[in-house]
């Protein structure tokens, strides 16, 4: 073996999981695995979709933290710019050259909002969100601080339950006190239904949707009469871009788990019926696992436990397997039901974790694969970065 | 403000919450923070209990993977080395100086062997378990290949339905053939009953565990039977080292969240039938969290979500306080019930998270605070080291 292509005569205390390359059998488990075929695949798909739809997308970097990803959906789908959910992982963007990075969140606490009025000068359009007149001022004082420009969207609960706010007068008002704020300018709306893109149901899905388009539409009105333009109406996520899409009001997508997918968001149904995992979108990241003990003929233990994965959403899926199932899950253990004794020590499996974006915040690598062979290995360049 | 209390005039991208010396109100949130009044209580009691019991304690590394807080359980504790379940977490402990070192799980997998065989070239004293004879034979080959020495328990499955074998004859057949493998030295039973630790009531998990330690007795005594010592028995967790202490079988105890404690450990009831962390243990591990948006009366919502821990033993719960509750989690939210309107934006409150384990892995720092001040910033040193 070359030095290319193994670990051997590296240091004791290497710290990734594979090198390019290498045969995916050689790969240091657990660790998230992409399949490069699906994932460009599902990109250039979403960039198609939007593009036919006159839609920018605005992917978000909240799913999968990277830096790369970020730059295949640029390259391949098209995207406009980046959303995440923190000021720290808008700083991995923008000093990696993203020229567009919206916090599509609530910014508040001295420290954070100097941190984001200092962004733009590291050649990044800047925007975040508002949903309390206090905001106006603090975000003022430091675009002003510093010399910058913050844009801002005023954020509508349209039915997540989070922040936001939730009547047409206040969204005015919000962005009436942007209009007028030195430093700051008035960009338009952030409207993300968080709470629907889960329900199995299209129909379903879209009745909510539908509910909040039309208070986005109500707000879109309402500033116009005030003569506020909104540059962006933005929102849509995988279970609900459609909806977005042929609103005639929202003008930006959002999308992140589209690119990954994962076990929960799989199993929504699409209008005919058919989970989305079946056709509109491929699985493309895996947790690649080992079994490392078999000591009861019916189980496998396998390496890949709590600290391999988020389980909010549910336990994962062994993918392309229904003869093994993945039955419980403690800090470093998974317990993969193997009645008919199948597995054995050493047997890689690739399994579907129930919740992408807090699994891949566990990890500090993707392992990019393509005909069972490494071809990239990438950090995940934004992980932990919550502040 | 100095510099060395305040993040003013640092460059974009800092990625520490917080310096030493900077009040606690200042901590960048979401963030881990710890007492250290409390955490250095807890680790001398343990200790106090340990050496007043005639046991070792091994603490469990896995559980805060920080060489710093391993240092505290070694000079106030008296802790005689440190357990951890990967050999990558093995590495980071070995190369900090830590001088015994126990992987107290399966090491399978070439590489992962390899890797496990040098350790001792670091001056570590180095264990690991084995519940397999194919794999005697490979760590035997490791060994001899690096010239080192591993030492290997047998791990027995007391209950937890994981890694180990069930019977006295099989723990018989792979002590045999590990104390005749070239390289390997057979050291004794490895046996911790991971499935009872979070049962509430006392007595439940004492009859779990005098199962365990029966099955254990009758190891020994076969091992004893053939000629074979075991310098180390080992096993016992927060829910119930004073079991093992008692059985008269096990030395070593592997206590982890102790240390820290966190909700799902704390509603465990005492032979008093108090919860645990109402006098046994205190919390000294906290989430920091502020709140971000007040937009709706009744909920606060605040900035730790999945990201900011993990939710598989539930959410987490406010310290402190019977006025508000944190009631949902989503990626970078959290919702916190605030029927009377008592928190503002900027309000921060302290977090005892649902399972610390995961929790601790999905954080960079440890803050440590004393008195209201930042005393000690800790890296999470072994943070996401799963191979």
């Amino acid at each position: 073996m070359n030095a290319r292509t193994s670990f051997e005569g590296l240091e004791v205390g290497y710290d990734i999981p594979a090198l390019p390359g290498m045969a995916e059998a050689e790969i240091q488990t657990p660790c998230l695995v992409l399949d490069l075929d699906a994932l460009e695949r599902n990109i250039r798909k979403m960039g198609d979709y939007a593009r036919a739809h006159g839609m920018r997308h605005r992917v978000h970097g909240k799913m999968h933290k990277s830096v790369d990803v970020y730059r295949l959906q640029e390259d391949l789908g098209g995207a406009c710019g980046v959303c995440c959910q923190k000021v720290s992982e808008a700083e991995v963007f923008a000093r990696a050259g993203v020229k567009d990075v919206l916090v599509s969140n609530q910014v508040r606490g001295a420290a954070r909002i100097d941190r984001l009025a200092r962004l733009p000068k590291l050649g990044a359009r800047t925007i975040c969100c508002v949903d309390d007149i206090a905001n106006v001022a603090e975000l003022s004082a430091a675009a002003e601080t510093h010399g910058t420009q913050i844009e801002c969207l005023v954020e509508i609960d349209c039915g997540a339950g989070r922040c936001g706010v939730t009547t047409t007068p206040e969204v005015v008002a919000l962005a009436k006190a942007i209009d007028a704020a030195p430093g700051l300018k008035f960009a338009g709306i952030q409207a993300y239904q968080g709470a629907m893109q889960h329900l199995d149901r299209y129909e379903d899905r879209k009745a909510k949707l539908d509910v909040a388009v039309a208070m986005v539409a109500d707000a879109v009105a309402g500033l116009k009469a005030e003569g506020l333009a909104c540059d962006i109406v933005g929102g849509g996520g995988t279970g609900s871009y459609y909806f977005e899409s042929a609103s005639g009001v929202y003008n930006e997508l959002q999308c992140g788990s589209y690119a990954f997918m994962d076990a929960d968001y799989g199993r929504i149904l699409d209008a005919d019926g058919q989970r989305i995992d079946r056709g509109e979108w491929e699985n493309a990241l895996f947790i690649l696992t080992s079994v490392m003990s078999h000591a009861k003929a019916d189980k496998a233990i396998v390496d890949a436990g709590l600290k391999a994965q988020s389980v909010d959403s549910g336990l994962p899926v062994v993918h392309g397997r229904d003869d093994v199932t993945y039955i419980k899950c403690s800090d470093e253990h998974g317990v993969v039901e193997d009645k008919q004794g199948v597995l054995a020590v050493g047997d890689m499996l690739r399994l579907v974790p129930g919740h992408c974006d807090p699994t891949c915040n566990v990890h500090d690598w993707y392992v990019g694969v393509r005909g069972g062979v490494v071809e990239s290995v990438w950090p995940v360049s934004a992980r932990g970065k919550a502040y």
